[in-house]
């Protein structure tokens, strides 16, 4: 039983009383934030002796010996990617650190294929036609990437386990202007999914057409874990090993950051790739930089020695953030129990929930939302280009706000989807 | 009276002397460099105070309110732009800062040219051939940007007020595929050269036959005088300035960072253009970072609040540097008196001497030294593809080594000098 078992009647009194509902929120002025993936103020005190870790008479002297405040050293320190490593399930040595941002490191890479080709290919600038295959809903800033350099995105569905791999695989196959592929691989932004083994192991075999087909690998949430229990705690099967397995070496390139781990402005950023791509992306980026912040890294380095210490961070996170995600659990049950037509995601890490509104119902929801005073994601970003034809898919992103503000902001994302379906419920029976 | 007027008998008997000088040089295993424009650890001690600013209990708040350890914020903090635009002699309102490194924004620029062009020209790439003039003796790593582009680096002479304009003129008017010219327009690396105000004025007023020729202003150099004295300290034009008058507002990009100002790898780095321009950088780089590392922006402003702190900063970096320069200076003279054939700078600010050898003994130089203990800058790095036609330009970077080791590093350049001079000399009355 849902809304779209009422009678007209019945819908329609209700639509009154929740005109009444949504009334009565915006009465008390709210500015409530959903909207953005960022860390709460508590998350970055965590990080605070990260800050204040250098005292004076600090030598500041790598483990290697290098002097971290002069210029030098392209690939990072080697405690620095030691701890890169951690994140990107990889060895140091395949590992680069550089910059506080790993969408820049990803943006610097489609730049450089497009510039310059990969290992010797056509510089992807010279072709009429690139595309990118783009599992929806995603990452937003991943897409405009990839929109930004004139590729066609093509929206590849989602399911429970990774992106839809028969289509991948028929579409990878056939055509060979598609160059890549965008994948979030660990509690994806926004659905929540890790990919399973199956998945990953088709990624990794998969029969390209473009021999330079590039699997750009954001495992931003790699030790994003909500939960402690290890049965809690997501399992993601390394890429590279899949890669190698195969035959194709150099297919992937992984990234990852310390922004959602330590400061989520001043983090450091890194990427791990195959031998061959390391020394073909460190021969260009020492044209375009000395190296980056070493100083930067060295305090990530000596603040987070090692993966237990990364583990035990992450796990003060958690204890922040999970409270926050049961929250949306708990309000969305209640809130929208007997509404029919909605569903949501369950994470056990990342930062997103992941909300499917009734058909064509997610825009009206969100401008509501707006009208009340909670701004939420705009409906179709998680879509290349912002258009989500089924006008479904919304981003809840529970982390920033204080749990009281999220609470009441809950509730009027609640009032805001059954305005919206019984709103829609009316006017189909209007129109049909 | 010089090497080149003594009788070939003495000459040879000069030789077998300066073989014996070296060789007894070598006998001490010297590690020495003289190679790289990095400051000193004592140099790098001076902003000590920067890394242990922050106490636990901080806020990180920058005075607009923003929490500086999240994300946002793509031109950086206010008090960041207002401390960079005085490096840029420009208001804070035309500042990007971002990121560790100016070469990096450089690359960056050029590289938004090569992929889109600029303000809806042709993207560059789609041009057969792109030229690029290159002032010379001038910054190797500049020209290995536009090198690495595909771009055809064009030399032009240096003089002692800046760039040959007749030639920039002349280039500039007849050829559109020329895109634009490098600057380092202060204490210029490896000259330290300053461009007169009618050279800076003339750049201003260039006519291009490119309608997108940009001029990129790398005012590396902008506060690094080597004395405190008014009048030892070079002045420098606004390039904005000009190129407004001129009705050319959007043809130039000043960039600097304070790499040495506080730590060479964990500076600030930053550019202003016109309003125009900043807006068309921002909307493309909006799509490649969130922001730049607030944190350390927030460190820089903090500890260097204003134009007379940051001169009284860079007063104590005069202070280090001065006394290496008049080694130089002095070391030369003495050790070269009554050779000929050579010249050298006497900057008043930056990093660098420039040696002008006699023609054809540099790389010869630079091999003798490389033999006996001393690292120089490669001969020939000064010109785009490493190419000096002269073979007469040496790059002396007197920062890095202590005072006691710069003395031992410059008799065993002399010494090297006269041997390739001697060597040289020898050689040309047998082969003619």
């Amino acid at each position: 039983m849902g809304y779209a078992d009422l009678s007209t009647p019945d819908l329609t009194a209700l639509k009154v009383d929740l005109e009444d509902e949504l009334s009565q929120h915006k009465a008390h002025n709210l500015a409530l934030n959903m909207a953005r993936g960022k860390p709460s103020s508590e998350q970055l005190d965590l990080s605070e002796g990260m800050l204040t870790l250098f005292k004076p008479g600090e030598t500041f002297l790598s483990e290697e010996g290098t002097d971290c405040r002069n210029y030098g050293g392209l690939e990072g320190i080697m405690e620095a990617r030691r701890l890169m490593a951690v994140l990107l399930d990889d060895e140091p040595e395949n590992v680069i650190v550089c910059g506080n941002s790993s969408l820049t490191l990803m943006y610097n890479a489609i730049g450089r294929f497009y510039d310059f080709g990969a290992r010797g290919s056509t510089p992807w600038h010279r072709y009429d036609k690139v595309k990118w295959l783009c599992p929806v809903p995603g990452y937003d800033r991943h897409f405009l990437i990839t929109e930004s350099f004139g590729f066609e995105n093509i929206p590849i569905p989602m399911n429970e386990d990774g992106p839809d791999m028969d289509e991948v695989e028929r579409l990878a196959a056939s055509d060979a202007s598609i160059k890549g592929i965008w994948c979030v691989p660990k509690y994806s932004n926004p659905g929540g999914v890790t990919y399973s083994d199956e998945v990953v192991r088709r990624l990794g075999y998969l029969r390209c057409a473009a021999h330079d087909f590039r699997i750009f690998w954001d495992n931003a949430y790699s030790v994003h874990h909500l939960y402690d229990e290890p049965e809690r705690q997501d399992q993601l099967l390394d890429i590279a090993d899949m890669c190698k397995a195969s035959g194709n070496p150099n297919r992937y390139v992984k990234f990852s950051s310390m922004s959602k781990v330590t400061i989520a402005g001043a983090g450091i950023a890194a990427m791990a790739s195959s031998p061959d791509n390391i020394a073909e992306i460190k021969e260009r980026m020492g044209i375009a930089t000395i190296g980056g912040d070493k100083i930067n890294q060295l305090r990530h380095a000596r603040f987070l020695k090692d993966a237990d210490a990364v583990a035990a961070h992450m796990s003060k996170h958690a204890a922040i953030l999970r409270p926050k995600f049961e929250l949306v659990e708990q309000k969305l049950a209640e809130g929208l129990r007997g509404v029919g037509g909605c569903s949501w995601s369950r994470p056990n890490g990342g930062y997103f929930v992941l909300f499917n509104a009734p058909k064509g119902t997610a825009k009206r929801i969100v401008q509501l939302a707006h009208q009340t005073g909670v701004v939420l994601t705009e409906a179709g970003a998680t879509w290349p280009g912002g258009n989500d034809p089924y006008d479904s898919d919304i981003r809840i992103a529970p982390s920033l706000p204080p749990i009281e503000e999220l609470e009441v902001a809950l509730d009027v994302f609640c009032g805001c989807v059954k305005m919206a379906y019984a709103e829609s419920l009316l006017i189909d029976r209007l129109t049909h």
